[in-house]
């Protein structure tokens, strides 16, 4: 299929959100309440990001979609809009690249419906090449200020929304082989490694938060990185009892220890923040505290190695 | 070199505009003169749209930046930020990488000198894949109104602002196994190949124009897209007037009809608009007619193959 006829069957129906000027000309035009934009960009690469035999083109878009949306929202701003470039090979099919597409808009319906803001993907790109990659970047909307990693002070507590080590339980079981069909916790974690569900619906109260950051490399080295922000040290309550049933249940299914996939897991895109102890919002589960220290993490007070039978941490 | 420290030797150094967040963050945030904002984006592919024979990897972080920034000028607005991806296979040198990141820089020093306005990079992700590519979406500020590829009214004149043929020429140079050294006709026909100069200078003129658009795929493919939303015809003055000297010498040097490479070169990026006859703004040339009619593109009355030697015009 010829790539403007490729762009044309992507672009059918896709969701443009409030765009003034939609996709079709040079550039898309987005109205915003404030004279200000936050943006980020991602790309997922096959082989490294995603398999083809482990998720469909439309888990693809789905998840370069809310992946993107998770770095908005950890700024406590609205994703409002997309662009997304797809490289394809000459031997994957045109319905798989339009299956991205379709994946994406599913996830622009799904944001708008959690957020009350029409959210869209205006533009994008299609390319030959030898490897499939999709790129997208992702924009925001910020009514109130930008919650910024740099902001946890000793006293605060940890919190988190969203979900901790389905992602990376999912990822295990299609590893081993496994993807039973059904509706039981392995098939859920598959669903969520597919389909990354981000805590949108907590965006209203990221406002009250004095920190906040996406979980996108797991959770010990993300607040690795948000503790030298903040120049704080953090330390994790223990971890075991952050492991939903669904996760222990995979755990047992595979026979190991499911805490490193809480500890180390990424791409649940869960959002991690601190705040004052009596004003945890609503969503927000308390999973540690900050402290005054050198920026490092520990759980229970020991380094993360000695409890969690994780060791690859590296700040 | 890990993925984390190549992140940190690009980002060192890179201009930031006016960006209120930097990058750093899980998002920017940038400022905007008006509660809206013009996005977007395009990816270039090892292989299909640059060699690294044939360009540096400064080149192509040049290249990356302005073809996008064309799109936003096309739209009369103000480039003011970019975020970028880069996919890079193990056997390619970290100081490939890192020479992405410095022409994209430069770019953005070349573009914040012609408006005025600063102008960065906030935020990027670098992944390893089998194939370099890299994406880059542009977001621009605007102040007036965004002029679309639809104004074209009969009665007007159509203009054109940079250059025409000397990305095709320098390319059919290369194809040729010619790269001279010096500042003659063919370095510079190369050079623009390489590091294409969109005219942003016109940017203030690009409000008085009723259409415009960034020619990217070829003058009378790009007019015919033009001629198609605005529901006009397009007729161009004869196309041998606007060989250039430089086009006219490489053409010579080659033995070609430099013609096609005007009709049909893209990649100057050069800026395609119409107004009206008496208000021809500084910097563009009169190069045709916009008439009554159904949507066509035609040159001295003639179908375009019949004069230009080109045939592939595809609307």
């Amino acid at each position: 299929m010829p790539e403007d006829e490729l762009i044309a069957a992507i672009v059918q129906g896709m969701p443009q959100g409030d765009a003034l000027v939609p996709t079709g000309d040079d550039a898309a035009v987005l109205p915003l309440t404030a004279p200000r934009v936050v943006v980020s960009t991602d790309v997922l690469v096959e082989g490294r990001h995603f398999r083809r035999d482990w998720s469909s083109g439309a888990d693809v878009g789905w998840r370069s979609i809310t992946q993107n949306a998770a770095d908005i929202l950890a700024m406590g701003a609205v994703p409002v809009s997309f662009v997304g470039s797809i490289v394809l090979p000459g031997d994957v099919p045109a319905h798989w690249a339009i299956a991205v597409g379709q994946g994406m808009a599913e996830a622009c319906t799904w944001i708008a419906s959690a957020t009350g803001v029409p959210c869209g993907v205006v533009g994008g790109d299609v390319s030959s090449g030898n490897q499939v990659s999709v790129s997208v970047t992702a924009l925001g909307d910020l009514a109130g200020e930008a919650v910024l990693r740099s902001g946890a002070r000793p006293g605060d507590v940890v919190v988190h929304a969203g979900t901790l080590g389905h992602s990376a339980a999912g990822l295990a079981l299609l590893s081993a082989g496994l993807s039973p069909d059904g509706d039981g916790a392995a098939e859920r974690c598959i669903g969520t490694y597919r389909r990354p569900t981000p805590p949108v619906e907590v965006l209203d109260a990221t406002q009250r938060l004095h920190a906040l950051m996406d979980v996108s490399d797991g959770l010990l080295r993300d607040a690795g990185r948000m503790a030298k922000r903040s120049g704080v040290a953090i330390d994790f309550d223990d971890l075991a009892g952050l492991v939903d049933t669904e996760v222990y249940v995979v755990g047992q299914m595979l026979g190991v220890d499911p805490v490193p996939w809480v500890a180390g897991g990424g791409e649940d895109h869960g959002l991690l923040g601190t705040c004052a102890p009596g004003e945890v919002p609503e969503g927000f589960r308390v999973i540690g505290r900050v402290l005054e220290g050198e920026p490092s993490v520990t759980v229970l007070g020991q380094a993360p190695s000695g409890v969690t039978g994780w060791d690859h941490f590296s700040g």
